[in-house]
């Protein structure tokens, strides 16, 4: 048995969380992986240039060089990764690389942006809402999916895993010609896209410090154990938010670079502003961040604050009670009175009894008079306890 | 339904901390969105060369075109968004790009520099005191209100949300020919703006540096729970303050830079300027942070030290009451002296008594002393409990 | 006796982890050092072109310059550095440097690419799995197996410390003509070696994952103390993956420059594919050190409220009892009731000890009430000691 | 009310910590602040050439001209800031910009280069003792004083605020033609201030390490809660000596840059051996930060182990006493040994009170063993308590 | 008196901790110090070229010139710094800079590389070892030695405090012509030097690795207060470590650069082999950093596991009693029984005494059981205190 069979064993069984599906160790580059959990391929087709736009049905992988003869833009919306055979074919008819189309059918690729000669290749990750406990806006969870975008000259052609229609506002405004989506080429076309995608994350951002003030909240109120779990939750939760941003990034600012071949001059000024847009949701994810660390300090210092209160009850008690019982116990002592005027007189006195709970009394008074004074009788608020001398 | 609407729909109903208003997803970028709470707008224009200064009334946008022809410098202030046909138009007639205007109308902007053909864009955000308790100077928070800038070769259009005369002083330093604002042209005038704007920001950071002061002296006297969650505060405002003025410094870097159109050679010295007091702010926040951080030193061994103190209380008492009852315990046996002459003879010597209470005497005195040979007899101040022996 | 003597003995007599076997100090550079636990060397030779392919028995290092002259790809693989004589002629013959000789040799060479004028020389580090406890997957451990790469116009050289097929895989690729392998020269074959050695990577990343998973749940379930040092192994194992990986990918970076001698234009784009693989195994293993650092606070507040439940256990008993014991001991005192209608009247009273015993009861009662409110009385769940009142 | 002058008001009326003395905002720029309390302004101007050297009695800013032009140095000290009228116009003869002229006269600007046309403006911050209790040498504060340096190829102008000789030893060494300084221009001048300047520094910085030191033993030998504000202090001192130290090597760093007008290229091997210096004093200064770090961790050990002594004194004694007290309540029952003779016969045994007082003997005896084994009986020194079982 | 005076002061009479010898402030640079504690100064010539060698005798630096113009390279190798006067005459005759000399005989120097017209200045720190406690081998301590190393076409000058052979490994290899060191000029006679000063680096790195194993097992073993500061004087180390070999790292680079004068094309190799080895150096240090970070952790959860275990004991102890003692308490008052059959009917009991004793073992049993319950009786483990209930 060979080295790389031994050790190719423990990779197949087990789960690979957030990697994807990858081909075997060993496997030849550019293998096309079929996952028969994918969903159905779908193929859809607008054409269109600056006077007219049509849909076009999808007539097979080779009814597209005449399309994109005669078209300006032609737009092929793949959805659904089912079909690998059809896409391989796609992507032949297309001369798109086969290194590119294995990472455009793999799942969980890090956006990123590769020149080949006569096309650039764009991936980019689109957040989903997954509901945790349905109906619960507070259990949203994000997810993201991979979108894959081929664009040349003449064409545009998007991958994605599922169906829906993220870009139906874009096909909108191709038909009532609103923007310059239409005359621009497919440079502003793949601008449009990303534009939608990074306004998408905008609500996930929020949501996440909407998330954040509200354990910050329950952290005052309830110093809760399971708290250091939720945030350990929000710290995974922002450590995916930042990898999935900052990559897009650096695929905006690549567009937007001079230079770039099928991306227009204008089109870069509108980069640019996704690349504003970008920033302030890695500043914003970046503050998060920050005050993540803080919230354990809270939670840790309320939790002591606890404990102290705790100890703060069983020392009024403890040092009340024990020396009354010990004068108790004194007054118990079984010494003869009879033996001699010196063996606990105090039992024989007319107010004895009177003297001795006098006595305690007076003991217990002066503790609680120090106690007051340090400021340990704060009644319920625990934050009373560390209030002043 | 599809999926771009079930994804927007969380996000317009939540409030958008941080973020301003921002178009829905989907959006024609380039659309000015109309703010119903927007205050209203009003439009000043003053006119100025080396020779002459007039302020003219606004007269509409298509009478701007004229008036730049005419004069050296039109400066153009447009405050209030209500209106945002009338600033559209304005933004049409001076041949401004939609992203730009769109900026300029929304409201949480980072600051930055855009160099467009013939104009130069600037978004700056100017810090503004918000008392939080009327009166009481220890509680002004502080806010930004963002002020967006155009300027080419003949005008400056500047664009705020609020009212008020921020730029006052200029406008009378114009009239009085002070400086050289009057002869240097639209870049010079940008600087004077952004030197007030920055200049700004000088008490708001002392502020901070007071507060945390006050902070440091409370947390000494006075280590309350509460002051975690004023630490976190703090912390929150740094963070703040620092993402409102690090880019502000990239802006006045990127404006003093060798090529800039519309800035003239003697304005770059200016700016220079404007950029020492940059640094100069981010390293007092910078400062600010990391004394932030040990703050929760302090006040995490002063919470223990409180804690100590308790504990010091309960050892004390406990350990001398205890073997008191103890001894007082055996002393209230019952054992029968009569069967035998082992048996409590003490309760039948003469001073059988002043024994016991001589014993627990001496055993509380031995306590004691020992008690303050490690010094735990400190008194009231709780450090001296930790003082050597 | 020299400084140098007395310095290089104790460096002589101790084990020296991680640095693999060095030549004493003073050594002269490029002496090869012969191991004897090394393995028994083994040379196998592979020469191919587009056409044809053959498995050459090797006959000398003599041999070697007419394989050279007659094949495009002459592979020569060595593995087992027992005979370091034989490892030095094959240098010789193919004019390979003495330093490069002697890294190939050593066995914890840093991954890295240097130029030479005819070759290149490359050292990739593989991971290699490592079972602590047979059987038992979750104790499989990662070790390093360096494997040096020599590379030029016309031949490929490893040299690997291990026998076993990592790659047989290339050699089954090579003779099924299956991929670019065949026609695409020594870059092409140096390129599937690194992507087979990243790739097997990625189950060791994973399985780091996987145990970091098991220890969060332990932690939550079970927060030992030998969890500490579990997290420390974490820690360490998380720095050994990233000191392998990260000078992995500056090797793979070099390799893809343009202007790398003997890589072709189309290689490139395969090892910009697995510069990509390598980014995604640091993310991940960055984002595994982020989390583990949240471990150690998970741990630390599970263990803080085990300890503050057993206060509360200790409060509860304590608070209730020693005010009973008072009680009890109060009405122990021998106060003589004959004296005086004051001495302890209550223990003539006909209902005088249930009196005393619903005393105590009441003040349990009470205790119980305010522990209750407090939430202090939350049953067997330690989480619940913290819950508010 | 304008804005502006709702947002001065708080700035002018507080203390501005770290600032200096600041113009109002919406001043002009290059205003120059005149501070009641500054010292007399004085004027000292020595000219040197190869040959000669002469101390010339300052006439007025109208005589410099005459000098620059008979001399090939000429040297104007300045020094207190009172006669700003003065310094405005010695900056007009000399043509100095109104900005650096401001920067030179405020007090607390950053270390900085600044190139203008026919001169070079350099701003520097010597350290300076600031005795805090007299006669105490540990507690020495350091403070900085301000020199600012404008030097063209004919004159080197200083400006500080205090009188005193920081330079002197220059004048001396110009007088006795020793070193180069009388050779070598005006550059080499400002590089022998800049030298002493850094010079001074070294014994600062080695006072916090010796404080630093004291720190760590005092933690040792007497964790005091006052200790985490000398860490807060010292961590204070560090960031302020960094932020004096660090612009001046940058400071340095270009003044050696080639191309700096008027530093000749031998006195930028000297300079190169001030930016050494200054190198040492940083790495110093950053492993004291890193060190004092580590401080914090060595209280809050010592702190915690002295409650760990506190808790094992109260443990030992109560875990003694307390059962003994309960045996000694047993036998203080009250059982009517008549009724039966299972009640409580020991009262009546012969040796009953021996027994009763060996039991309990016994019982300590074990609890002492116990404690002993477990090593809790360590003595005085706190660290033992933790030593081993 | 002057401020320049009152300032020295302080500095000329303390202890300059890592700073070396420093002349006074003020001093003329280039003033080489004369320390009476430096050792004798010996100086040993040897000259060789490609075909012969020998050490000749040193008849003072006149004799120089002439040597090196007879000989390739002569290498004049100066040990001990007492006599300044003629180190200072060698730099004359080999025409050396004041500065560059003065760095040589100053002892606490950074590693640098220094360019100067005709010659190179090198310093770097070897390692040596310094016994802490004869004959200990963990109480080595490491101790920098610096060595100055000036080398042209012509000649190497080696300056060094103390005496001994570190080098005599070349010495012998010139002589026996073994290497290329005889052949390739002093380019390659300074690579030796560092070669062999950054081996002598392992040893020492590899004994704080194992000094931060043998601190791991003491913390898991014995968590000793000591511990602390052991950890403290750990990270001490690895900084001085890290401020030694960081600065080589980058004289290593900067010999191996292009154009470095008096470094050869082939020489240039075996410097970036110089370099991966001090990379190797920096990763360990860097990993034993990090690791000693997790150390803290380890002793912090260590110790606490311990405060937790005398929580225990005093727990059990005291809430398995104090209930008995209440109930002995009871039974211990004095209730009349015979004013009514409520009064302590227990006591007239025929088996009170035995149902009494059987209550509390009832009670003591339960107690019992709740601890087991909960694992609180782990025996003598700490661990096993927190492990599940």
């Amino acid at each position: 048995m060979s080295d790389k069979d031994r050790q190719a064993e423990p990779a197949r069984s087990r789960h690979r969380a957030g990697f994807g599906q990858r081909p075997p160790v060993g496997a030849m580059p550019g293998t096309l992986m079929r996952d028969p959990d994918a969903q159905q391929t779908q193929v859809r087709i607008v054409c269109y240039g600056p006077d007219r736009i049509e849909e076009i049905p999808f007539q097979g992988p080779q009814s597209l060089p005449q399309l994109l003869d005669s078209w300006a833009v032609t737009w092929i919306a793949v959805s659904g990764l089912r079909d690998v055979e059809l896409i391989a074919e796609l992507g032949n008819v297309l001369g798109l690389h086969e290194l590119a189309l294995e990472d455009a059918v793999s799942s969980q690729q890090r956006p990123k942006v590769e020149n080949y000669d006569d096309y650039t290749f764009v991936v980019t990750q689109a957040p989903r809402w997954n509901p945790v406990h349905d109906g619960d806006a507070a259990d949203l969870e994000h997810v993201s999916e991979q979108i894959a975008i081929f664009f040349s000259r003449a064409f545009v052609l998007t991958v994605k895993a599922g169906e829906g229609g993220r870009f139906d506002a874009i096909r909108e405004r191709l038909y009532k010609q609103r923007g310059r989506v239409r005359k621009a080429g497919p440079g502003h076309l793949v601008y449009a896209m990303l534009d939608i995608v990074i306004d998408e994350y905008f609500p996930v951002v929020e949501h996440l410090g909407e998330k954040l003030e509200a354990l910050e909240a329950d952290i005052m109120r309830n110093p809760d154990r399971e708290v250091v779990v939720r945030i350990q939750q929000m710290r995974r939760s922002l450590l995916a938010m930042r990898r999935a941003i900052w990559p897009q990034r650096e695929v905006v600012y690549a567009l937007a670079r001079e230079g770039m071949p099928h991306v227009g001059r204008k089109t870069r000024i509108y980069l640019r502003d996704c690349a504003d847009h970008l920033t302030q949701l890695i500043e914003m994810t970046e503050m998060y961040r920050e005050l993540t660390t803080g919230l354990l300090d809270i939670y840790l210092s309320s939790a002591s604050a606890r404990t102290n209160e705790v100890m703060r009850v069983l020392t009024i008690i403890a040092t009340i009670f024990i020396p009354l019982g010990t004068v108790a116990g004194i007054y118990g002592m079984n010494f003869d009175p009879q033996v001699s005027p010196w063996n606990m007189p105090e039992l024989s006195w007319y107010y004895g009894y009177p003297y001795a709970i006098g006595l305690m009394a007076t003991m217990a008074g002066a503790m609680l008079f120090y106690f007051w004074r340090k400021g340990w009788l704060g009644g319920r608020d625990p934050a009373r306890l560390l209030q002043d001398d």
